[in-house]
C-alpha cells in the first residue's frame, strides 16, 4: 500500500529554481501554535505555480496552448523539520528534481532565516483529459519546450 | 533531501481500524473539477482525529491527561490513484500500521465505492512541548495504555 | 461602500429546512484556540450544498439540468455570537428566507447544543455564465420547480 | 435573527490605509473557474493582520503586550461585485472605518486594476480572554496607543 520504490532523485545542475516567499499566519495555526503540516501541501502547489510563472510557464497559457486540465500529481511527499510558527515568513525554494518522459517531480524546501522548517516533493504528470469526464487523464510527453524552459531538457 | 528510506510499514493485525466519510465538496474542486490534492492531507489529519476517538482517545483528553501540544508529524505522503470529482463521498480507513518507541504511523485509504482514490500515511511523533516555546518538542515514548487502545501494544 | 440597507428577511413558513452537523476540528482552530471565523463561511456554502440536496436539488443535476456554473453570491454575512472550541459539534440549521425573482437568501443558525454560536446568511444569483467567460453572469429567473422544492414557491 | 441594525461607518479622514496582494491561486478556484467566496473573509483576516503590522502593531507583540487572544469579531459582511478568475492579481486596501470604544470595523476594498471585485468589513473586539477558558472574553477599551497607531484616535 505504502510505495516502497520512492525514486532516488536526479538532480540536473540546468534546472530554473525560484524563490517565493510565505507569511505563517493565525488562521494557518493550530491550537499548539504552530503551522498546521496540511497547508505545507497547499504552498508547494502554489510555489510549483510560482516556478513555471518564472519559467515563462504561466499555467492559465499552458491550460489554453497545450489543453491540459492543470498537471495532476501522482503523489507527493513532506518532512517536517522545525515547527513553524505565527507570525515567520517563510522562503521556499522550488525546481524540478526530476524529469521523466510523462512525468515530472518538483522539490521544494522551506526555510525561516537558515533553519529548515520543512522539505517535499510533489510527482506530476503531463496528460490530456478527457472532454466528457475531466476525472479520465490521459499521460503525454512532456513537451520540449516546456523541459527547455524548466533547464531540464 | 528526500527521504530514500521510507520505511516499510510492519502491519499490526490487532490494530482498530476506523471508517470515516468525506464529502468532496465544491470548494474543496478546482477548476479541472476534480479535488485539489492538498484536501487529503487535511482529511488525513481529520481521520486520525476520528481514529483516535473510535479508540477512547478523545485529542482533548490527551491533551489535558498527558499535556500533549497535539500529535505533531515528522513526514506525510500520500499516492493518487484517481481522481475524485465534485459530488462524489469518499471512505477513508484509517489504522496505526507501525508503532515505534517515541513515533507512529497512520495509514489512510480513501475510497469511492470499490474505486481507490488515494491512500496516504502521516507519520508522528509523541512528545511534549516547552511551556516558553510551542515550536520546541522533545519526543517521548508513546504510553503503553495509548498503543493498548490503538491495538498496537 | 457598505451596504447600508440590508434587506429584512421574509420568513416563509413552508421553507424546507436542513440541519447539518460539523466538528470544530483541530486545523480548524487558530493559537487562541477555538474556530476560526472564516471557517463559518466555508460551512455555510457546504450548508446549502446539504439543504439543495435535501430539497431533491443536487448541486450536479442542476448543473446539468439548468446550465447553472453553481449558484453565485451577491453578498455573505454572518454574526459570532459566541466562540467554538476544538472538539465541539455544531449542528448548522438552513432554509431559503427570502425569494426575490433572479436571487435568494439562505440562512445559517450554528448551535452547540442550545448554545448559538454564529448566524449568517448567504445571498444568490440564479445565473447563466458566458461559455467564452466563466465570470461573465447573466441573472435568470429562479425556476418555479426550484422555489417549489425549496418551499418558497 | 438577522441583524437589521447595520451601523453606518464613519469615515476617519487620518486612517492609516494598506495595500496588500492576493494571487487567485488554483485552490482557491472552484469548478466553475472563479474564486471561491470564502476566500475573501480569510483573505480580510490577513489584511487586516498586515493593515495592523503597517501602524506597527505586530500581532504577536500586541499579544504579548496586552494579553489579547487575537482581535475576535463580531460580525463579517462582503459584498461581490464581480467574480475573480484564476490568475488574476487582487489589490486590497484596508483601513479602520469606525472606532467605538470596546469594537472597531475594519473595511477591505478588492480591486483588480480598476475593476473592483469585493468589498466587506470585519467588526472585531478589544478583549481579554478567561485563562481557564480561551472562549470566554471579556470587552475591554481599545487602547489609545492602539487608536492612535491606527489613526482613528
Amino acid at each position: 500500500m505504502i510505495n516502497p520504490a520512492v525514486e532516488e532523485p536526479v538532480e540536473r545542475p540546468g534546472a530554473v529554481h525560484n524563490l517565493h516567499r510565505v507569511h505563517v499566519l493565525w488562521p494557518d495555526c493550530d491550537p499548539a501554535g504552530i503551522l498546521f503540516y496540511g497547508h505545507y501541501f497547499r504552498w508547494m502547489d502554489d510555489a510549483t505555480y510560482f516556478l513555471f510563472e518564472r519559467a515563462g510557464l504561466r499555467k492559465t497559457r499552458l491550460m489554453a496552448d497545450y489543453g491540459v486540465p492543470g498537471i495532476p500529481l501522482v503523489s507527493a511527499h513532506a518532512d517536517f523539520r522545525s515547527p513553524a510558527r505565527f507570525g515567520e515568513v517563510l522562503t521556499v525554494e522550488s525546481h524540478v528534481s526530476q524529469c521523466g518522459t510523462r512525468s515530472f517531480t518538483v522539490t521544494h524546501v522551506f526555510r525561516e532565516g537558515e533553519r529548515v522548517t520543512a522539505e517535499g516533493w510533489e510527482k506530476r504528470i503531463w496528460c490530456k483529459a478527457d472532454p466528457a469526464d475531466p476525472a479520465r487523464l490521459t499521460p503525454l510527453p512532456v513537451p520540449a519546450e516546456v523541459r527547455a524552459a524548466l533547464g531540464v531538457a
